[in-house]
């Protein structure tokens, strides 16, 4: 394997080295030790969602999507009903799980460059008395936009449906708190705005809505409630456990803690956004949003209106350079994307910007518009 | 976290520094670099089962039991019935997986403490018609039971049913050819025999076999032929991939070939299996399996007829002194296990043993039998 590179993706993405360093360790899955270390990292995670009370941490093997499809199998009784609310990809997974795994399901599909819109979703549930669950993902991955999430989850408990929430890409970098935003299931990933190595992924679960699933599950890998109970009857997971990945993850949320918590994490991926569209803009490029549907967390671009343009070859130049960006995900627009969560810093972004520059230099492309040179 | 400890476990078990180390970089889940090593791992396993034109590797994400229900749930059609053949807690497993998912399922059960037989296998097929897949555990874990695959292999080809083998605690470290013992789906993990770390396992798959399995998969994230579809057609996983772990059991797989591959390693698994059991005699342990049935894997130990005996007290006291073992799962015995995997030598097995004489001491347990103490 050949240099370090700077990765500017959704997940994985770069970590710290003391983040790398603690999986210099073996330890049992059954020690004392890593047992603690689990616990820790469990009740760490409710206080981040700020519910220390009534919900329950359940880690669950695998990656983001293993922990939906644990959700989505383990909680949705069989005469249920899902809506999901679609802007992305990842609104697209979470119906396809569902229908996969047998259950009713009914979708509500926004434009990708737009916001799900709540008065949609509430004469959606107004209608269809036969709907027990909502699902919708916060920050979609695939353009970077954020769903209000907050009023989706108040109209789901005033009309007393359960709100499922994919916030994958969202959760440790942005302040979620899930009593007063009313989400009941809230799913994300070790390797995301925590910055831990990927392995593992989480739910913060209503303890009461838990209890009440017995006998639902689809699965015994992706079981929610039995996870959750091996955790309370001898601290361990069920199944062999990704140890090195939880050592990992457990340095990562005390590093997250010395950021500031969720507020200071948030600020330097503020900056670092900040940081990239001067960069970005200076050179010509356009964003697939509109500046406030935008996250911090990661940016669509539209390829330059060049023909010289061809992105494999962007893609690949950029790598040889040590930037790893990502490619884009979006239906109806050719578009790239740049994360700027993970363990890097406005400095990095600016990097990144020069490198990109002396790309477009060497493809001949004048720029996304010639502004860029003068 | 303290001191590293030599781990004497089914896994996650001690692997070499160099393989804990080749986790400090970051890669991205999609550049090339990362691919290569993915196709590389893909190509070595189907050579340490001696398949290479018409079998395929399949990585999935989580743990080995994950893997397991990704081949139940994705190659049995839905009017299919499984038979499982089972001396322990893994064929019980595979057996539940199967009932949750809602597959029809015969079970064949034996004693713990002798081997699965194959003319009861046979007699089952000859009369359960409808059964179409036969599963069984090579390894049992929960003993250090080897059973028969190979003669069991014969008589589901002979009789025209698909052959399943959880392979979790073998592969690697034991000879297995799929061809030669007709098997037609294997199942392993990347903390066991081939010594990585965990975060996934692998399927071996007959490839006629697994193409015409279409349709048939009750899960999204545990979709076995999707996830083979994913890595032909652009060398990637479906969903976030353990990056670290990958490159970590990468370099695994260099250390398993400069040992002499399969072989060599067996080789050094029988020797420290020797050191055990000379150590284990000397101090008066009984074993709980008879001697032929044994594997050179793990090892299941009665405890001592001694009323001072307290295993929570004993495991304890051998962590503190750097020792970790592994508690017993068997139904009609108290015992305790010990393994002989990972990369432990006859020297960390003979100094266990010293640490385990100085524990029984400071027990006040004169010995399993008093011979010991001569």
């Amino acid at each position: 394997m050949g240099q370090q590179k700077l990765l500017f993706t959704p997940g994985p993405l770069t970590t710290s080295e003391s983040v790398k360093t603690a999986m210099l360790r073996d330890v049992g899955s059954r020690d004392q030790e890593f047992l603690s270390v689990v616990g820790d990292i469990r009740r760490r995670l409710l206080e981040l969602g700020h519910v220390t009370g009534s919900y329950e941490a359940v880690l669950m093997q695998g990656s983001g999507t293993f922990a939906i499809e644990s959700v989505l199998s383990s909680v949705i009784p069989r005469q249920g009903k899902l809506l999901v609310a679609i802007n992305g990809a990842y609104g697209q997974r979470m119906a396809k799980i569902a229908t996969v795994l047998g259950i009713s399901c009914q979708t509500i599909v926004f434009e990708e460059s737009l916001p799900v819109r709540a008065d949609r979703v509430r004469q959606a549930l107004r209608e269809g008395t036969e709907i027990t669950h909502v699902g919708t993902v916060h920050c979609e991955t695939s353009t970077g936009i954020l769903n209000p999430v907050s009023e989706l989850g108040h109209i789901a408990r005033e009309l007393g449906r359960v709100f499922i929430v994919d916030a994958m890409s969202s959760f440790g970098g942005i302040s979620i708190n899930l009593v007063e935003d009313k989400i009941d299931f809230l799913v994300s990933s070790a390797n995301k705005c925590i910055q831990g190595v990927p392995g593992f992924a989480f739910v913060l679960a209503r303890r009461d809505l838990l209890e009440a699933t017995e006998g639902y599950a689809h699965s015994v890998s992706l079981d929610l409630l039995s996870q959750w109970k091996g955790f309370e009857s001898d601290g361990q997971f069920r199944f062999t456990p990704p140890t090195h990945a939880l050592l990992a993850f457990w340095q990562a949320l005390v590093e997250l803690d010395q950021e500031g918590g969720v507020e200071g994490r948030a600020a330097r991926y503020s900056a670092n956004r900040r940081a990239l569209m001067d960069g970005m803009t200076e050179l010509g490029f356009d964003t697939y949003l509109a500046p406030q549907h935008q996250s911090h967390f990661i940016t669509s671009f539209r390829f330059p209106a060049d023909h010289r343009f061809d992105f494999p070859l962007f893609y690949q130049k950029l790598s040889e350079l040590g930037f790893v960006i990502y490619p884009g995900k979006v239906r109806n627009g050719e578009c790239f994307r740049i994360g700027t969560i993970g363990h890097v810093f406005p400095e990095d972004i600016r990097a990144l910007v020069v490198a990109i520059r002396r790309v477009l230099d060497e493809m001949q492309i004048a720029s996304a518009h010639a502004a860029a040179y003068v």
